[in-house]
């Protein structure tokens, strides 16, 4: 095959950039080669913010034909929160078309091996990255995050995600050498010896089913573990955000036709309103790997159902705060606020229960009771979200009517401390935008325990009172253990209470952050320092990115031969 | 507690052995601190043949006290295939009891460290190496492997499993750093700036669930794999082999203790007659690691059942050898006689299905007809097993009345090519000795079908004629496929075959060797070099020993905070 783009080329290309995340995710410093700033982009081939609008606006209407075999019909369907039809159709497959079509390559895939596999990877990347602002409409008007945080979660979050997980296959599998002779003494006779030869071989073909809120930072890190350790894949889009990851596929089809491989390693899987395709899908024998974000009705399903696959959920929990004193009272409700407030509180890492003392708690300001904790809090998320053009760039919109449903419900659970208000959008007149609802529970009474121990994801949050510290710890542990939870926070100038609820986190492995006052919020993670979830709760069977997240996605055959 | 072995001797004495295993496994060379020969003990502590053996009758009618919490009873019955009633009594465990109190030192366990633990995980192996010569009786007289195989399969190169376990294990916990300092630039403003202390934590406790044949070699790896990422380890031997591990037990809790840490950590779970326990326990919540060897039928109901547990499984295979050509047809005829014999055919990795052409085979002794390969390989075992003295130390003894109904059913399956006789040990007349029995089948009859494509674990070998090399290499890969494979082999002369059969095991993951001649055997791996499994076929979902292996045995859990 007459390669556009050569092995040695792609290498000279990216290595060092390969070379800089792995060493990244040993030290786990700060460390992203994707940029932030809107405005970085525009230069080197990279759309800058208005060619990013027209090429997303070009996609409207449009008919996005990926080349794929096996397409049987277009599907689509995709209505924006912010209310634009998006009216962008998709091919719709013949599985039993296209998943031996995306076999036929594998071996190629596989004999290129894994730096070969990493680069092509890298290449990927770099042409998203260059598309940063056209993905950041793309996941704007699939997921409801306002633009901003479309663009920064949506772009270089998610392909610092992506470059993430190439980076720790890379590493697996370059662990064991490509050859090794074996020389075994024998006293007096000759040593035995043999030559082997070790190969990264990959399980067949992997599934990602993407999600409604994050579809590329969700997608990406089990979409480049499976290709980067020789597998197809075949994406799966929620129905309502199918555009991210069709224009992620799009990219990657070319990038490997261009470099030499083939283009149906990577492909889309789109599907007619209510067919629900996953679960077909899930069960085929040639799919032998999972990556999943969604809910833990589904999750459980496929752990319990997919069984020739390796499964990779990242499910619901309830995550906890721990509220029992401060050092910066001002700077923690700040936090909290813009954690309780961003993208309305539609993130898997959203904190739902703020546990409180009863009592009350000590401050910097003095102390603070229950109540006037509640007041602050409700203050702080008003005065965030004061100013109705930075509110809409804060929440973005609601995703679907039933997170409308749950936050219009919430309010009947309790007293409400702080009520959601409506505010209008005035670049899209269709959009559902609220500000949180806070409601004050009682963490002793059974009635508001059943609200407080469910999932309400949405902007609702809970005001949990406590008995004590020791109370909230054990309410802390319980949580986390039936419910599961991808972030866990507290803030606390007692050195007995913070060892008690890091003794928590590391018993029931969840990620803890302690007394956030500044700019990092408990619900953001970033690749290659933080890990998003811990694999070791409900909440999530597997971690980003780590170890274990790619090292069973491929095997090692070893050919041994006399020397 | 005032440790008698602090973590700082334990590092000065084993550190040096942990890296020189370290550099193994990146390298796959050969190596092994554990000797081979049974001249090499009786210094430094450790126990010579005479000795060991003054050790193992010492335990013969005795009862184990383990000094385990919630021991209700004493249980045994073991009856050595060499005929000897052993009438040792092991503790059986109120499981009420026993489990809360491995978890009770779990917490220490988890801050000593990486480190900590491996060093405490060596010194157990350097303790179980000095009493090597008691092991081997103790394997020998459950496994029925003849003395020699037990010495060194169930000693060094049992330990050298166990070493390359904890190696592994320690390797995945050190990559990510204690601690980070996290700084990102924020443009004019202040950097964000983070504290971030990272916890390798236990997923809970590891089950161990020992077999009859290799309790020490199968039972080792999941042992201190699962020991070494923080886990406490509760070992369940198989009924018929429970005295090798229980040694290993002891040993351990004697070790643990020592050096500080609860001896509970590490506790046997011996049974009942008929007790059946490995299901209660696997499904027990405590119980969150799973190792198993043995059948298929309970490592599939492992995996399906025990859903809160990380599950590895080694099950059966129908192992495979292609016979199309042979450059050396005198070495092949001698590697595959050793092969077929050594333990009966007891073992997860000996060939039983050889395909060979039905137009025979050319070689450097001329063309070989079919039924002159099946002679030459029947006159190469009879020959290798014509000295009784000889028969008996590679043979050993067959270690269950259901191997001795398979050997005896299986001359009835097709033309016998070399019967099956029977050979007396002088030292334990108890002993059921018996030489492998060689079959002739036809590829292409259904009946014959239903005979290959079924395990026959024991002596029993079928040469399945096939029409072709080609033909040769399709039923290679519907085996693997349908059955699974520990070990395949082939012998070909020709590039083309070579390739073929290469392919098949890439595609199918299957570990293959190539024209062994010499002194290296299809059914014997090395640690630190070869994998045994590859966990990509249904004989086995782990590999030992890789990545995977070792990965999803414990999470890690982050602490940050501002800096």
């Amino acid at each position: 095959m007459a390669a556009e783009l050569t092995a040695h080329e792609l290498i000279a290309r990216h290595r060092p950039t390969l070379d800089q995340a792995l060493e990244a995710i040993r030290t786990r410093a700060y460390w992203s080669p994707h940029p932030e700033h809107p405005k970085a982009y525009g230069e080197h081939g990279s759309l800058d913010a208005a060619a990013g609008k027209a090429a997303f606006d070009a996609l409207l209407g449009s008919r996005l034909d990926l080349g794929q075999p096996g397409t049987d019909d277009w599907v689509g369907g995709e209505v924006s929160p912010y209310g634009i039809d998006l009216g962008v159709t998709y091919p719709h497959a013949d599985l039993d078309v296209l998943l031996p079509a995306m076999r036929a390559g594998q071996r190629a895939w596989r004999d290129a091996g894994p730096e070969a596999r990493a680069v092509v990877c890298l290449e990927i990347l770099k042409r998203i990255s260059d598309r940063t602002h056209e993905f950041a409409h793309a996941v704007m008007h699939t997921s409801g995050q306002a633009y901003m945080m479309a663009f920064q979660a949506g772009g270089p979050h998610a392909q610092d995600r992506g470059l993430e997980a190439v980076a720790y296959a890379y590493v697996e599998q370059a662990r064991t050498p490509d050859t090794a002779e074996w020389t075994k003494p024998q006293g007096k006779r000759d040593p035995l010896a043999l030559t082997k030869q070790f190969t990264a071989v990959p399980r067949g073909i992997g599934l990602v089913i993407g999600c409604n809120t994050f579809p590329t930072w969700n997608g990406f890190p089990g979409l480049f573990a499976s290709l980067a350790t020789g597998n197809a894949v075949l994406v799966k889009p929620h129905p309502h955000a199918v555009l991210p990851l069709a224009l992620t596929v799009r990219v990657a089809r070319e990038v490997l036709a261009e470099a030499g491989f083939d283009a149906n390693l990577v492909a889309l899987a789109a599907e007619r309103p209510g067919e629900g395709i996953a679960k077909t899908l899930a069960t085929r024998p040639e799919i032998r790997i999972i990556d999943y974000t969604g809910s833990t009705a589904f999750g459980d399903w496929l752990e319990a159902h997919a069984r020739q696959a390796q499964v990779y959920t990242e499910k619901a929990g309830v995550n906890t705060v721990v509220v029992e004193s401060a050092g910066d009272y001002k700077g923690m409700l700040s936090n909290l606020a813009f954690s309780l407030s961003l993208y309305s509180g539609q993130m898997c890492t959203t904190p739902q229960n703020l546990l409180v003392p009863r009592d009350g708690i000590r401050t910097d300001q003095g102390h603070k009771s229950f109540d006037e904790f509640a007041a602050d809090l409700a203050q702080a998320v008003d005065g965030l979200l004061g100013d109705d053009a930075r509110a809409n760039a804060l929440l973005g919109a609601i995703v679907n009517p039933d997170v409308k449903s749950r936050l219009e419900a919430a309010a009947g659970l309790g007293e409400v401390a702080l009520a959601s208000r409506e505010i209008a959008n005035p670049d899209f007149p269709g959009a559902v935008v609220r500000t949180p609802v806070i409601v004050k529970l009682d963490g002793a009474k059974p009635d508001d325990e059943a609200a407080y121990m469910s999932e309400c994801f949405g902007p609702v949050s809970f005001l949990v009172a406590v008995d004590s510290a020791a109370d909230a710890v054990e309410l802390l542990r319980r949580t986390v253990r039936e419910k599961g939870a991808m972030t866990v926070g507290a803030y606390t100038t007692d050195d007995e209470v913070e060892q008690a609820v890091q003794e928590v986190c590391l018993e029931e492995a969840a990620q803890l952050s302690l007394n956030l006052t500044g700019g990092v919020y408990v619900n953001q993670t970033a690749a290659f320092s933080d890990f998003h979830g811990s694999g070791g709760n409900p909440a999530a069977n597997a971690a980003l990115c780590d170890g274990a997240f790619v090292a069973n996605r491929f095997r090692v055959v070893e050919v041994r031969r006399e020397a």
